[in-house]
């Protein structure tokens, strides 16, 4: 079949809009009509040629949400109409990290998915006879696309596609670190470094789980606003302020320090910066940006030494079958709030204005609607 | 009165014996009189000068045991007679960190005990009118000493002194490291670091707890009959190895990572290795060592980002009156073993000699008996 779809034939180059073709599902495969998707920081990373293990041709995006249209033999989990959000984060949920019930880091499709590749080893997508790689098992910036059975979350038929396609990423990633890897508790005190999509899907999941103090922490003062309309109780703008100052500052704020703390930031001063403000004894910080290639974080062994405990997460620590639906769930429900995140809605060919609008810090989430 | 005791007067110089004043115990305070004292690295730390906060003329000492000989007003959680081990993480049950239930880092009298003072800013030892500072709160050097009745740990009368002064402070670390910090599971891989007392004895406690494998990684492949004996059933020497071939070697012997990784050596080096040897997903590793003034540990965030917790622990995690007792049973009901660990008995006399023994790692522990 054929698919109209943004490719990333290179990188540092605009995403060109083409017709591709598709092949279609095959075993334990399922066909997916994308309704919407977003446009994330990891697609601008890969675009950018940060990413080390970037492929390319490719088609990118993977914060979709959409329609099965076919599966392939042996599918037996969904059904062609069942609204569904792709996961680059699978649950096979019989590999050693599903079955370990203690992360969601399913190997399942690890190498492959990691080749630009279907599990069996072969590309989907093509343009002119040429392969085009998949991209973090998604690639949902095409109308149409293909996954393994155990990558796709079956979610309602009454949540939008425009908001839903954000849990496919930024809101799971954000939602997710509060609520599966810090496991927040009602009356703590929550820090978060960096008010951006990410750092405000933590903010009102601390304040879903009844968090008490919610202290944002950025350099733009614009952000302030941003912060309070999800959950946010304390803005800190920590512009000109050493490590020592802002932790100084926190402490005072926190009476003694965080319980938990999130870098939203992908910057690795930052990430000591908020080990270090958290309470002595117990105060967990959690690492959710990702920093660019090469950089370490630092600190002194006393910091964990007196009870301080440095995590990370990825998707939330999410298992995408299991908890996705739940978030949608909690969205639909009013628990959560995407629609005001939705900055920007654009057609397929606005969506290198989606990454002009990220890059520039003067969008939340821009999604693209086929 | 009077008491024998040995005296730091200045760091780098050996401890000399002397006759003390002692005054008795103040409201809320006990007299103990020590009847035998382990001789630790940190006392070591601090008379060598590597601790900026020490303070001289003191008298060190911090893993002892004995008996209660008169207790001050309003003392009532323990009595003349009773046995006890002296508690440098004391237990005040009543502050913020008891109250947490997340901390064994009771904060009563953190401010006075860094400073080689009672909770009521004085001392209470003195040589010929000259003040003389505690230390870690214990100060076991001495014959008798005085001691806050929220740090002593009431425990049974038949326990020897000479074996559970021990658990004062390195048997509680190891083996409280393994079960109120890391909460090791049964059937967990467990990887050590550094086979010295603190080491032997997160591999007993780790072997208590039904550990599957129980790998020790030392440089001194002498070590590893030692490690045998408290339930090692691997032996990793590492010494002219990398870091990265340390780490392959590690999750090979594991079949994926440790689960739990312990760094019991106080070099930040080592730390990272035990961080990056724990299992993608789930593998936590504790920093228990203590390392040299400003060193710092780092990594990639990646790492953490992938699942491992990093995280440290301090007198094992335990509390000092609720769990010390338990210890000392599991010792008497023959749960771990403390005998084969107590290499050289000493006489007051003989205390510098225990210093030099630990210095060129001949002694797991030596004990001095008053």
């Amino acid at each position: 079949m054929k698919t109209r779809a943004a490719v990333a034939f290179e990188a540092k180059k605009p995403l060109e809009i083409v017709e591709l073709d598709l092949e279609g599902p095959k075993a334990g495969e399922v066909l997916i009509e994308i309704m919407a998707t977003g446009i994330c920081h990891t697609d601008a990373y890969t675009l950018d040629g940060l990413d080390s293990e970037g492929l390319f041709p490719s088609v990118l995006g993977h914060e979709g949400a959409g329609i099965v249209r076919e599966v392939g033999p042996g599918v037996t989990s969904v059904n062609p109409g069942d609204h569904v959000i792709p996961l680059y984060t699978p649950e096979c949920r019989q590999c050693k990290s599903c079955l370990s019930q203690k992360t969601n880091l399913c190997t399942a499709i690890r190498a492959t998915q990691g080749k630009g590749l279907m599990p069996d080893g072969t590309t989907r997508f093509s343009y002119k006879g040429q392969p085009i790689f998949h991209y973090m098992g998604c690639s949902t910036f095409s109308n149409f696309t293909v996954l393994p059975d155990i990558a796709v979350a079956k979610i309602r038929d009454d949540a939008p596609f425009q908001t839903s396609c954000y849990i496919g990423c930024g809101v799971t990633t954000g939602v997710g670190a509060v609520v599966h890897t810090a496991k927040v508790e009602p009356g703590s005190n929550v820090v978060v470094f960096g008010l951006g999509g990410i750092g405000l899907n933590v903010i009102q999941g601390a304040k879903m789980v009844g968090a008490n103090r919610i202290i944002g922490v950025d350099l733009n003062p614009d952000r302030e606003e941003w912060g309070r309309k999800f959950g946010m109780t304390h803005f800190l703008n920590s512009k000109g302020m050493s490590r020592e100052e802002t932790i100084a500052k926190i402490i005072e704020m926190t009476d003694g320090g965080a319980d938990y703390s999130f870098d939203a930031t992908g910057n690795t001063e930052v990430m000591r910066t908020a080990l270090e403000c958290a309470h002595r004894g117990w105060g967990e910080s959690i690492v959710i940006g990702v920093a660019e290639a090469g950089k370490e974080i630092s600190t002194r062994p006393f910091q964990l030494v007196t009870g301080r405990v440095w995590k990370g997460t990825a998707f939330g620590g999410a298992r995408g079958r299991t908890d996705v639906p739940k978030i949608v769930d909690w969205y639909m429900d009013g628990k959560i709030a995407i629609d005001p995140m939705i900055t920007h809605v654009l057609s397929l060919e606005e969506i290198n204005k989606g990454f002009d609008l990220m890059h520039k810090g003067e969008s939340i989430r821009s999604v693209v609607m086929f």
